[in-house]
């Protein structure tokens, strides 16, 4: 047990809330832990499974004596959360988020901020398609990276806090600039989500190939993408609006690929195709061997062959 | 035991010849279990492994005297082993395939065919990214889809025979026409393939973004289309040059719908994105209920929550 801070408030209580109570109890990370959600059945959840030692109607009061005050909220709500909790921050508080983009979180919410409060700005590579504080589990965070996006004159007291704090929870800490995370999550997450939600409205609406078809012949490549394309909406939107630069800047490059291979499947150029193919395998085992995926087949949903 | 085959000959020694090998020795349902490769690494892996209990240089040395043949090669080579084992094939033979598109295939091989066999076209809609003798396991088709797309003259009894043999290594069969399935797999598998090809290849050519970055930051989203494009590029390629117009037109459908997306972001338009994420839930919330995927959260790949 090594506590880090005396009183840990989170502001929004979904699964990336759900998961960082679960992980902070396990390593006695946090003193009390104190939350609050606009939902009052998502208030009456958090106490009955503990996420909360307790829940506030306003996020004003529950970042009330805090020392670490976590926005866990859809990116599109951080800026006015801010502008109502700032008057009730206690002096020397550290001030982060979780949300998936960052320049535009850091517009919306720095300019809140008083002189006597600590921003960082976080962002855990961490979630599942599930959503909800009863969808939290302590194992979230391990082996993920959590990226911070430091602002020039960070304390280095405080921010060396908040990485002990990650890494007690499993996770990576890696810093970089705004700007940069913003582009790296265009590829990495933001644009193949657009994608997923795509294909998936696509099958949705053909006349010539049924539901009833889709969903029982999913089992060959599409499967994958529902997963991805049932995360929740709301984020999801937020995330689109607030990365729009770097989300349409890979869109295009992916748009100039697409037709790339398009054009060889109408030309019937097997050559190039098969040169394209063999050369995404290099990153697949990259990222097995950087322990972010399993190398068991189809991410071992399948049952097991015989070692 | 229920012995559906006396001798079952393999001409193509992958993941599906294997897991096909396996799961019918698990039902007993060959006499003899032959097959070819043109490797002679494959040749002697399958000897090694017990994928076969003899292995054959040709494919019409291997055909000799078996009732069920079953063509489990590239899409692109079944026309010239068709054309290989015909004068070899028994009086009364089965022959059928496990090829991702059909039309093509039966353009390809039921010219060859002599009027004293039976071609039955098939598709199980299972596999991995893996590939190679050794990749394969005996569940591979448990609960997951054969497709037939028998011609109309069929022998309804050797139709039968088929259907009682993929039932009993674990699948679902069902009939359609092969221009019906060409298109259903253009939807559920070749465009998500193609598709999550185009993104691995855009994170891997861009400058902006190191590799290091792409792989060690992929477990939001991006690592799930690596898995999808580290499948077999002969097969891949094959398949897209067989399955051209109805690719073509399922592109076709998701460029116009990515671009509507696209639109909606550059817009700021949140209640098109929201409207549109929301819809796609369904879809997936169909799959599990189906058997077809599971519903723990990452695929189960993430340390389960306490229950």
């Amino acid at each position: 047990m090594t506590q880090i801070y005396n009183k840990v408030a989170l502001i929004g209580l979904g699964l990336i809330a759900g998961s960082m109570s679960l992980a902070m109890r396990r390593a006695g990370l946090a003193g009390e832990i104190v939350g609050h959600a606009r939902s009052a059945e998502t208030r009456a959840t958090a106490l009955e499974i503990g996420l909360c030692d307790s829940v506030f109607e306003t996020a004003a009061a529950a970042v009330a004596g805090a020392d670490l005050v976590v926005l866990c909220a859809p990116v599109g709500a951080m800026g006015d959360i801010a502008a109502e909790i700032a008057p009730y921050l206690e002096q020397g508080t550290t001030v982060s988020d979780v949300g998936s983009v960052k320049k535009a979180i850091i517009d919306a919410v720095l300019p809140h901020m008083p002189d006597h409060v600590h921003f960082i700005p976080a962002h855990p590579l961490a979630g599942t398609e599930h959503s909800g504080p009863r969808s939290g589990f302590a194992e979230l965070f391990e082996n993920r990276w959590c990226l911070f996006t430091p602002l020039p004159d960070t304390d280095p007291e405080k921010l060396e806090n908040l990485t002990r704090f990650w890494t007690a929870m499993g996770a990576n800490v890696e810093k970089m600039d705004a700007e940069h995370h913003d582009l790296v999550l265009a590829v990495t997450s933001h644009t193949p989500h657009l994608i997923a939600y795509t294909m998936v409205g696509v099958a949705e609406d053909l006349q010539r190939v049924t539901n009833k078809e889709v969903i029982d012949f999913s089992a060959a490549g599409f499967r994958d993408f529902t997963r991805i394309a049932a995360s929740d909406p709301t984020m999801w939107r937020d995330v689109f609006l607030n990365n729009k630069q770097a989300t349409l800047e890979i869109l295009g490059r992916f748009t100039e690929e697409l037709f790339d291979l398009q054009r060889a499947i109408r030309r019937g150029d097997g050559d190039h195709l098969f040169e394209h193919f063999t050369r995404t395998r290099a990153i697949r085992r990259g990222i097995i061997d950087a322990g972010q995926d399993t190398d068991a087949p189809n991410f071992g949903r399948a049952p097991k062959k015989d070692a």
